[in-house]
């Protein structure tokens, strides 16, 4: 017991130690500069020195970021470890004071940046990240990147300030060219499934900006991490409307700032969603809790796009969902089911599991073909008392 | 060795044993029900069922989020210790994908939420945290919250995503009614520091909204806590003057979204520091890397407020920090010396090492008298090629 509580004190030195001798493969390369493709006698002195600063420049990011070079079963930095016999990925979070709502609830935007995080982290463990954002080394080698054609996120139960959780994540083959990553979300304490996730990923050329086949180098890197398991179990896939400028909200000029790119110097995810969700009504907001999102991405937004968020309520949602059982009742009692007057209504309120519904358009503002950036969809519930 | 392996690769499962052991005693209490100040015998049923929910809820959410009600030594969780003999903390964090811009490099914003992550968990090691946002339990029963009144940044170095940190932070006192809490961030492998950061904080009353004095029950909860360490030597504070609106930049009906509250129901201090520094033509912003930022607190800011943002470059800062070499080679030159000159020009760039230099003036639209939310004052360095 007392060797025990003695590791369990100092577990930064140990681990330390451990990974080091494990996965540090780049801390050798520093004194080893490699100039690629780059014949030292043929450059001129110029040509010599910016490509000496840009491989120093590269070697020092590679020690410092420290990218596993082959596969690894467990990270003690990021509190992850490979499972599934192998190819599922599970990461230990504790929710953060500013990943938190006023609620205290952790934010949509929060698990949206949790889910990135942890597939980012499974390619890290798996040795095959290059230096893209998640693409492999096969995929470098044909200048190819990950792009999202869907995502679709449920949540039961939202995680709250100071809570451990759980997130688990894997991949699947998606047809013949896409791959499917799937999550699941619990509470590290119970094991209750709070969220679980499911996208859909292809590949595109980062030069021409054209959706591509997966290369069969890329394949053979891929495919042995594919498992058959679904988080969410797809019926028919619903379609979601296009919106036109009928639409009942609507917010123009949306600009992207400097703060909302990503690595790939495109209008991050959570942005198009922050823009999706503020279309709604704070007082809908404010009294709902989201409890389904669905994202059809289209096209790319750049840094100099300037996007519109259409919304549109949902009525049949309500009659299809939520109300399924109370339809005559309400009919009967002359209520009119639009989703802005159920809001607050005490009498329907009380039947507490009314559902609402929005139909959501992102666009790029003044083109008038493929200017659609994302369609989505949510669902709401009323909140509960507790969080 | 054999047995230390064996440690290393299941983590989670002995820490999670060894963790439950010293510090869920919330975890007994889900069983006992009290209702605190409320006789059984006198409620009525809807009272007796609302304290009921009421109790429930608080403790469902204890349990959920464990808050030790006795001081804490490691926080395997976070990856956190308590160091500085008994007083300091320090906690190890991996930069995430969602943590850094386009460049790769940590956001100014990510580091504050870092800031006022490990600050929280500092006060959850201590045993001291209530339910409030960083409040003892003394501070509560008198219901006092804290306010920040300065907080100064200085960032030498910005680390890269997937990079692991070490943030340690303490606390001393500042005059006789005041906190001091600093940080310092180092870089785990090397021990370079990156950053380093102080702040003043205050007692406010959460009813009255005015400020407080230090109650001596809370005095006596966090003067053991205190050290003289500081992370940044403070010479004589230089003044921050106040903005009219003659400044150069402004960005005027900036409004609060749901989003930008915190669990006080204030617009978040992140958010403070992006209308700052939006203000900043984008250009600048791509070319420069935030050396320091100071900022001056004088009022909330709450949800329904709408804010400007004034900014405006600061010629003084230039002659009397970067350039104070070059002084007379820039007269005889015959080039101004305002920042938006300097900025982009081959010859002065060639020095290196000027900086640019930012007054800042957050304020609430349309009153005249008590409109400042915060000052503030930024310096900027050209970006090396190498982040």
């Amino acid at each position: 017991m007392a060797t025990f509580s003695t590791l369990a004190y100092f577990p930064i030195t140990i681990r330390f130690s451990w990974n080091r001798a494990s996965y540090d493969p780049n801390k050798k390369s520093l004194s080893y500069i490699k100039i690629n493709g780059t014949s030292a006698k043929s450059t001129t002195k110029l040509d010599m020195a910016s490509a000496l600063t840009s491989v120093a420049y590269i070697s020092e990011q590679q020690v410092r970021q420290n990218i596993p070079t082959t596969k690894q079963f467990v990270d003690h930095y990021r509190q992850g470890m490979i499972i599934e016999g192998g190819v599922g990925y599970r990461q230990r979070v504790v929710i953060r004071s500013y990943e938190v709502g006023p609620d205290k609830t952790v934010t949509l935007e929060s698990i949206l940046n949790l889910l990135q995080e942890t597939a980012l982290n499974h390619v890290w463990m798996s040795g095959l990240l290059s230096d893209g954002f998640g693409a492999t080394h096969g995929m470098m080698k044909h200048d190819l990147i990950w792009v999202v054609s869907r995502m679709q996120v449920e949540v039961d139960h939202y995680p709250i300030w100071g809570e451990v959780l759980e997130i688990d994540t894997w991949v699947g083959a998606s047809g013949k060219n896409g791959m499917r990553r799937d999550w699941l979300i619990r509470s590290e304490a119970t094991g209750h499934v709070f969220a679980s996730a499911t996208s859909t990923w292809v590949m595109m050329n980062r030069t021409t900006r054209r959706l591509s086949k997966m290369p069969e180098e890329v394949r053979a890197e891929i495919a042995p991490w594919f498992i058959e398991k679904q988080a969410i179990t797809e019926d028919v896939l619903e379609k979601i409307v296009k919106l036109d400028n009928k639409a009942k909200y609507m917010n123009k000029d949306l600009k992207p700032k400097r703060s909302d790119l990503d690595m790939n110097q495109h209008v991050n995810n959570v942005k198009y969603v922050r823009w999706m969700l503020e279309t709604i009504p704070d007082q809908i907001l404010e009294a709902h809790q989201l409890t389904s999102i669905i994202l059809e991405y289209r096209r790319e937004c750049g840094s100099s796009d300037i996007v519109q968020s259409l919304c549109q309520p949902d009525e049949d949602g309500i009659l299809k969902d939520g109300l399924k059982q109370d339809k005559e009742t309400s009919l009967v009692n002359g209520f009119s089911l639009a989703a802005e007057i159920l809001e607050g209504n005490g009498f329907l309120a009380s039947f507490g599991n009314q559902k609402l519904r929005y139909t959501h358009l992102l666009k790029i503002d003044g083109e008038s073909q493929n200017d659609e950036i994302v369609r989505g969809r949510t669902t709401w519930k009323k909140k509960s008392f507790s969080p």
